[in-house]
């Protein structure tokens, strides 16, 4: 399959829609521009009119190479001409040289929800794409609703598509608006719609409702249609959009299509999937296909050391492709293969026989049966390997510390909490007393921290702590339970000035004492990286 | 599509590879118990001899009422018979009425990963499935590897199935290990396979690498085959397993398949999706198809009102299908039904016009808000419900407390750790003044609760905390983290001295308040429960 498929981004519009998500123009300008990078073919920037956000980007719209700026909005409403419709004429008045409209195609819908008669209907898509289509512009419908409309009315949704065809929209996009179609469905209808409208000038959008909108892009791309509508990081209302960042590297990688997206530039997928998320301050999901952080993890002992002798033993595409890499995860079940492994990712050379690297396995394999879990912490383990081959300084060391909290209710019966701590530590041979205040304990003992550290490291001005988890846990062996606190701290260290997140475990029968601990390999994993000395 | 399909589900193990997922004994036992409740019809419980966990859990597995339990491992290593393979033997030995073997079907592992030669591979399926039947269990075969296997090696992959089929295997999966396979292929190699294999012995089992593995479970179903494997939520390494919980609902409420989970039982997924996420710590995916919060969630305006007139406007199923439910910005109906229902559960006597019932709806959708989770904690869920009816009685009531928690190192450079809490509280009249000594705050903060009212209350001797989980939250709408803590509480309350467990939830600024208020719901709600004044 060597036709060109065609890609439509519509995170800026649709997936605006996710709950907790509110993309400022700053972001909408960044995110546009990575995409045209990517070498997407449309970037749908946002509804003209709608929102005084979408107003501003499209007034000063950033300047794409490949791709093409789409504006979006309805079809003219019932009773209007397409020349004199506020709504359209604010679309197509945005300036963007594509304008992509929906109107419904589900006679249920236009009965039940507008009240407007079905011959109407037809006539708002057909009037509305050729007045799109006489201002000169890039036509493009998008057919709401289309896969249960066929089913319930297949002449009317029809018609609709007839209507959009004749008017000269240059593609018609076949919308699963509420995500219930199987993928059966999908393929059945989309190869059904090949006698109406050619396939290179048809498309498909989908949405996630049953976990099948990748699997029913893809199956409309096999059953003819050539242009593929979602979002990065499937982002989109309810359970989102179709997928662009899994579609894309499994049509390139697997069905062989043509697309923007050369193979040179998929390797810019996994930094674009990421990129979103920092905008959004959102953690990436982990499991993400293709460019998730454990999409090429590898736990198990034996499959570790069947990826060391040939990769195609448990990688279904090699990691680079799409710019992501190999993990080696240490844990329980890691042997000297992964801890070896583990040293090369870190750059750190050591020969396979060193006595070091058996005790380091016996290290992490006690530790892990005291409760403490390097999966998820990376940095702790990290700081564990340099240690083990003496290369961390201790940056300071502490001598005592103490937590208070204390809640008191006032005469009218109001509650305040407040945390304080003070911290005695050791550092370049000085001692420090420092006290810190906090809404909580861990908050208030990184305040002292930082108030004995920062003067001399400024760099940990930085830094922030993003992420604090906590589980007790009971160690097979005993009845004494433990506590193991987790901590994700980030800051702006990374290539470029780009966030750099990383994690730390600590674990104690305290739980004060086990967020010091991890609080303290947060700082120390900092230091270390930033060369502090 | 009116045919039996069966679901095997394999979170305990193939779903505790997950990176950051750890299961203790009595979380597989509690899951073992939900996925029996939810109607599944095989539940893995692991890999025994594999580690200690597993080892626990099978000698003292949990009776089910539905589901049978299956172990799993490997077939017998290269050289060995099947009577004399220890590993094997371990996992017969655990004594489960299934036991599942997988056995690699790609000639590439073998000769390049474990340089076994092709007559001795088949053998090794052949003989092990054949030892398995020969000691009276089903036996279910694995087949490794397969969809690559058959691709590079046909007949090859084919001697490995008819081997397993002719030793007498009950079920022969099909498994997409690498998680590299799109649907059309599925479908294809599943309908090859048919002749060789009838399809009430034909599973499938797909991992999720290029975001397909729902699709590809249900066109395996389509193409023939009767059991699919999968995960709850989707766990599983790399970027996970089939998530049952997204294929089921499609499998009974769109292809009519007949399966354990019955409608009725359908309506608990929602529930044990969650519980699920509760005993690992993880917030649940807000977007998951059918579960998640966000599934059936309507922005205001056109999609509300169109909703109002007719769900099937914009809802692909109806939430309750699943025990999900819709979420409005406006007048929320499911709400206010759901709390009657949870009236009803509680044995609580209420009229639906009572204008407690629509206080108590705010007062939940308020708190949920705030960061609470009733979901999980269900101890306050209905000391909320109590309260509002005017039936709980203050047992006691805080003025203040005060936690400190001290490490100090001594000469040696040895660390010790300790907190102690003071407590004024007013209880019965009385005002009391104590002191608690733990190895944690929340500990320390407990015993100084307890050496006022176990005195009063000495039924509350008996009571102890089992777990205690917190979380960050960045409420959707400001920048204010909050933190929650959910403990989980036991006694031996329960009908003829049987173990009783409940959940509360406490949310604030500061960890230490809000574990305070956590605790003081455990405590109120035992009281509540046991009939104290």
């Amino acid at each position: 399959m060597a036709d060109r498929v065609h890609l439509y981004d519509t995170t800026l519009r649709d997936g605006a829609q996710t709950q907790g998500v509110d993309f400022g123009v700053a972001d909408k300008r960044a995110i546009a521009e990575a995409l045209d990078g990517l070498g997407l073919d449309y970037v749908e920037g946002g509804w003209p009119g709608a929102n005084p956000t979408d107003d501003a980007f499209f007034s000063a719209a950033p300047r794409l190479g490949h791709a093409r700026l789409a504006s979006f909005g309805m079809t003219r409403r019932a009773g209007r001409s397409a020349e004199n419709d506020p709504g359209l004429s604010a679309v197509i008045g945005a300036g963007s040289p594509v304008v992509t409209l929906f109107g419904k195609t589900w006679d249920f819908h236009l009965r039940e929800a507008l009240g407007v008669d079905l011959v109407e209907g037809v006539d708002m898509i057909g009037g509305s794409i050729a007045e799109v289509v006489a201002r000169g512009r890039e036509a493009i419908f998008d057919a709401e609703h289309f896969f249960d409309g066929y089913k319930a009315n297949p002449g009317f949704a029809r018609d609709c598509l007839r209507a959009a065809r004749d008017a000269g929209a240059r593609w018609i996009v076949l919308c699963d608006t509420n995500g219930g179609t199987l993928p059966h469905e999908v393929e059945r209808i989309v190869g059904e719609m090949a006698s109406l409208v050619p396939g290179d000038r048809l498309g498909i959008h989908c949405h996630d409702d049953t976990g099948n909108a990748v699997a029913n892009s893809l199956v409309a791309v096999r059953a003819g249609a050539r242009q593929v509508q979602g979002t990065l990081n499937g982002l989109g209302e309810r359970c989102g959009n179709a997928n662009l960042t899994s579609i894309i590297p499994s049509l390139v990688l697997k069905l062989g299509c043509e697309t923007g997206v050369t193979p040179e530039r998929l390797r810019r997928l996994t930094h674009v999937s990421r990129l979103l998320d920092d905008r959004l301050n959102r953690p990436p999901a982990r499991g993400a296909a293709y460019v998730g952080a454990s999409a090429f993890a590898h736990k198990g002992g034996v499959h570790v050391s069947a990826v060391e002798k040939d990769p195609r033993t448990y990688e279904h595409v090699p990691p680079e492709s799409v710019g992501n890499r190999r993990e080696v995860v240490v844990s329980d079940q890691a042997g000297r293969a992964n801890i070896l492994a583990r040293f090369r990712d870190l750059g750190l050379d050591i020969a396979p026989g060193d006595p070091r690297v058996q005790r380091l396995v016996d290290e992490v394999k006690r530790r892990e049966h005291d409760g403490f879990a390097y999966d998820g912490a990376e940095a702790s383990f990290e700081l564990l390997a340099r240690r083990a081959l003496g290369r961390v300084p201790d940056f300071f060391s502490l001598v005592s510390f103490r937590v208070i909290t204390e809640r008191r209710t006032d005469a009218r019966g109001e509650a305040t909490t407040l945390s304080e701590a003070t911290v005695k530590l050791d550092a370049r041979g000085q001692r420090f007393l420092t006290v810190g205040e906090g809404n909580g304990p861990v908050n208030a003992l990184d305040g002292a921290l930082r108030a004995a550290l920062v003067p001399m490291y400024p760099a940990l001005g930085g830094m922030r702590l993003v992420d604090y988890k906590v589980r007790i846990l009971t160690p097979e062996d005993g009845t004494r339970a433990v506590t193991r606190v987790m901590i994700e701290s980030a800051d702006h260290g990374g290539h470029a000035g780009a966030a750099r997140h990383w994690s730390t475990v600590g674990v104690s029968a305290n739980v004060i004492d086990a967020s010091y601990d991890a609080l303290h390999d947060a700082i120390s994993w900092k230091l270390s990286r930033d060369g502090a000395t």
